[in-house]
């Protein structure tokens, strides 16, 4: 599956891993400012906030799985199957179909407060991409101010405060946040002997504070673990502490080939794991096979040009030969 | 504290994290034939085989913390506090200082049976290095063939079978084991339902079958999730799938800064987390602020000289800037 | 706080913990068939189906924890605090109030089509029963055909089936049966070795197959052991074997003095354990205190009367001395 | 399997619980101090301390599983399957079968220092009774000045310091005491909150200070479970008290039937839990099916007599009819 995060220094970073057993075929994608968005039903629009993120293109649109834009506002969609129930076409609504979500948040909105006015006015319809069914999917969308969720489900367009700053999928994110009070004792301290005063404890390791912390690659578990992570990141805050340390909190939640099996011999791996200065609009990546960090920056490209900008990702493992 | 591991493909790997609150300044260290090896006992020893590994050069001696030598065979030492008990230096017994080991061992043994026979007549002691105090370690010695475990511990000097070839810190290497029999039940496959046939059950996630699995940074809680990764692992066999594969390995106990407070605003941090390729000699290793896979090739160093050829290890972050 | 199970062999059976931190003073009590009701807003009902259960008899009105009715249903209310939101009085609508919904429901209904039925137009309401402010709380109702869980939230009110056949108190219900599916892999038989071929697994000890599962007194815990016992509970059909059988089920979830402080030296207890042969009419129970189990038969008391049947429980110990 | 556990109120409370999925058929059995012990190497002894506890009567012969004498002295035997390892018969040691072990230690010693000074020159040795193989054990013995657990592995004849004042089956008992400090942080008191200054964590539930105790049936959880609640018991001190909550103790490992299938259809139960009163020599008992305590005196049999006193315990499940 999937998980993003937030991450706060002196500049904002926003990110995430895509986990899964094949890749459709992902390129880093800056949007500029004038490429022509041909929304399914809100019409053509041209002029738009400039951004860049991880997407496929298919038929030269960009379908972002995740997304920062020149404003500092990042997006993500994560797998939410079973739960996402999309809306209806109704006349006189702002209808968006979830595959354009992103370019429609990130086009429009400077901030999250931009954001949470657009969604109130949002009707998330699933009108599918040509032939491709409509994604099930639920979102995380922050800027340094915080972070949101929002969940289309059977009981409509949620809209979520998110104060962990993270999002996995399954369960709805209100009973993923309430599991997390089941670890709200957990601390990167040792524990205190609370047991009994009888029985003479020993903390024989460091690091015990976090026992109960689930291991697994489970969406839940991985909620946890990432938020626990995130939570109680220490880095400095230039660029590079900042990357690197981002890293170290998606690493958390990582997924080996080999321990997701999801089909005789098919397995779940995190095929890329991104992190993007959204104050600064470079995108940082790594995928399961390159352990360097690549990097594409937005405002090294034409921001006011009309055409995408595509950079391959690097898939290939960079190794620095010393001697 | 630490963690190492093995992988097989085509060839051998052997590695470890070195987990800890500060570095004491450490290079990748080639040890050649030739180096005079002048133990504290045993003598001195200029014709050894040559290897590769991280140490601490002090005094122009390499105190390795982990290596391979040119046979293929490697040797980790990691934190056994507490634990460690060294035996008395013994007239007429092959008496080796705790950190002196990994070269005694890695320079003239081919295989693990020509370790078992040398340990077999080992006395392990803890003559001190200059003014650093005996490190309490316990070892893994690993080749292609299998994987050992040493302990030296109030009951003596042991020598334990390691089916799992991995190895953390506390408690003593027979009780780690035992403990893995509580995840017995663990698979990267989904779970049956077996709970109970009168209640509809959804795996509503992938990844579910490892539940129980633990997510902290205990060094109990890492040996049982290493051993499940490690244990599960799929790589292809080609060099760079195999040395990939080996860092997610690894990557699932990575200590993230912020995760384990060992005192007030300290955090212990993976240091550097190594994979040695041990059929051909060649060190990879990551630093935590350098995700970026660097490596020294033990071969293009001249491997009968008398010096050792030390390198730093690459700790800033090597970000590839795409555009 | 509280734990409800049911439970079926050759008849049905229906009971619950009550845990606390001290008691109103409880008896068991028999609403006879004509004893009257007086509805706070429904009026006067004095035929009514007779009924048998544990309750604070304020008023000479019995304030039923739970109870089973002569027709072999059951309910039980658990405490839901921080969820339960009850509606206004709204004209027109058969307004009940939570204090009356035990008897409102058991007086009127021969099973649980007749529950739903009569659920379905009703509306809770909060009217407070003298001083006593409305206790919020959620119900389990159940006879031999199924059981269903009742809620009334900000959401409105809510009735599930409840496949489980228990109840503890927060989270809402349906979070409740989610969570289960984190344990859908665990049995009463031993777990197969599925973790890895490389490692040579012990059973070391039998009862192994559960593992995982929680051991703590909190609400979610409870409900995933009782959960678990209720569901592989093997018995005899006896009365006798059915009856001891049960006590074992709510017994895993027992509440011992100390282990849950809720003040400064004050712990909640499981003051009361009840389970009601909901087919015959027999209420059993045992105290904290008094570990024999007692019983009062409906049917021993005149079910045409006016007037209710009160009986104290015993709550001190009754030991047999056999010499 | 088994467990056992010691309490301290005003007198000295020792017990057990025995886990199987039969009975050998055993009874409550006085021996009095003139009973001749003729042991298997140590010769024929008819002056000794009186006790009384659960024993299956083989050839005139009391086979205990639990006892305690008349100075206060208890002893329980647990099945130790695997690890269980007795030593050769030595001319000049003092041989003593492990299945007269009870009596040889009861028979002599007056307190826990006398305990100790007995094992210490004793040879442990697997000489069987008749044809029932020597069972594989490890003993918990206690008084009210602390308890030790007595254990012959192949290691030899171990006597370890019990702060805990439980045992139950595998591992070893250091083991199991090592695997405490794992829960060193659990307590009955609610969690603080230290996961997070970001998130506003809810404690949803009572009870919420014991989240990660274990609440399967293994022996290692039972022994974590047991720990946790004996070490927290809270009760008055009066003899009715004392005896409730000691059985509420055994009561959160009690084995219901089907939650442990050790063959088709089989299941491992509580056969009975006992509680004696070693200060006053009263044996309490449940059993699986009889929920009442019965009781029987050691000193309302004649104490100085040579002949067994044996009692059928209670199995039928004793139900107290109010009406």
């Amino acid at each position: 599956m999937c998980t993003a995060a937030t991450y706060q220094t002196k500049d904002f970073y926003f990110g995430r891993t895509l986990d899964y057993e094949f890749s459709y075929g992902d390129e880093i994608v800056v949007t500029p400012r004038k490429f022509p968005l041909d929304f399914c039903h809100m019409g053509k629009c041209d002029a738009h906030y400039g951004m860049i993120g991880m997407a496929h293109v298919a038929d030269g649109y960009p379908l972002y799985y995740d997304a920062v834009n020149e404003k500092g506002v990042g997006m993500a969609g994560l797998n939410f199957v079973g739960n996402a129930v999309y809306q209806k076409v109704e006349e006189g609504r702002e209808n968006v179909a979830q595959y354009e979500l992103i370019p429609w948040v990130l086009g429009q909105c400077a901030n999250l407060q931009e954001v949470r006015k657009l969604l109130a006015k949002m009707n998330l319809v699933g009108t599918p991409f040509g032939d491709f069914p409509a994604a099930q999917l639920h979102w995380i969308i922050a800027d340094a101010s915080g972070a949101i969720t929002l969940e289309c489900t059977k009981d409509g367009l949620q809209v979520y405060d998110n104060p962990a700053g993270v999002l996995t999928n399954n369960p709805p994110f209100p009973m993923q946040m309430f599991q997390l009070n089941n670890y709200a004792g957990l601390s990167p301290k040792q524990p205190e002997h609370r047991f009994s005063g009888q029985i003479p404890f020993t903390s024989y390791s460091r690091g015990m504070g976090a026992m109960g912390l689930p291991g697994d690659l489970s969406s839940e578990s991985r909620f946890a673990r990432v938020a626990f992570v995130k939570c109680n990141s220490v880095s400095g805050d230039s660029e590079k502490e900042s990357v690197s340390q981002f890293f170290h909190i998606l690493g958390s939640v990582d997924q080996q080939r080999g321990c997701c099996e999801v089909a005789e011999g098919k397995y779940e791996i995190t095929i890329y794991t991104s992190c993007c200065n959204a104050s600064k609009g470079i995108y940082y990546y790594t995928t399961y096979d390159n352990h360097q960090i690549s990097a594409v920056d937005m405002h090294r490209t034409d921001l006011d040009s009309k055409t995408l900008s595509c950079y391959k990702p690097v898939t290939e493992e960079q190794i620095f030969c010393q001697n």
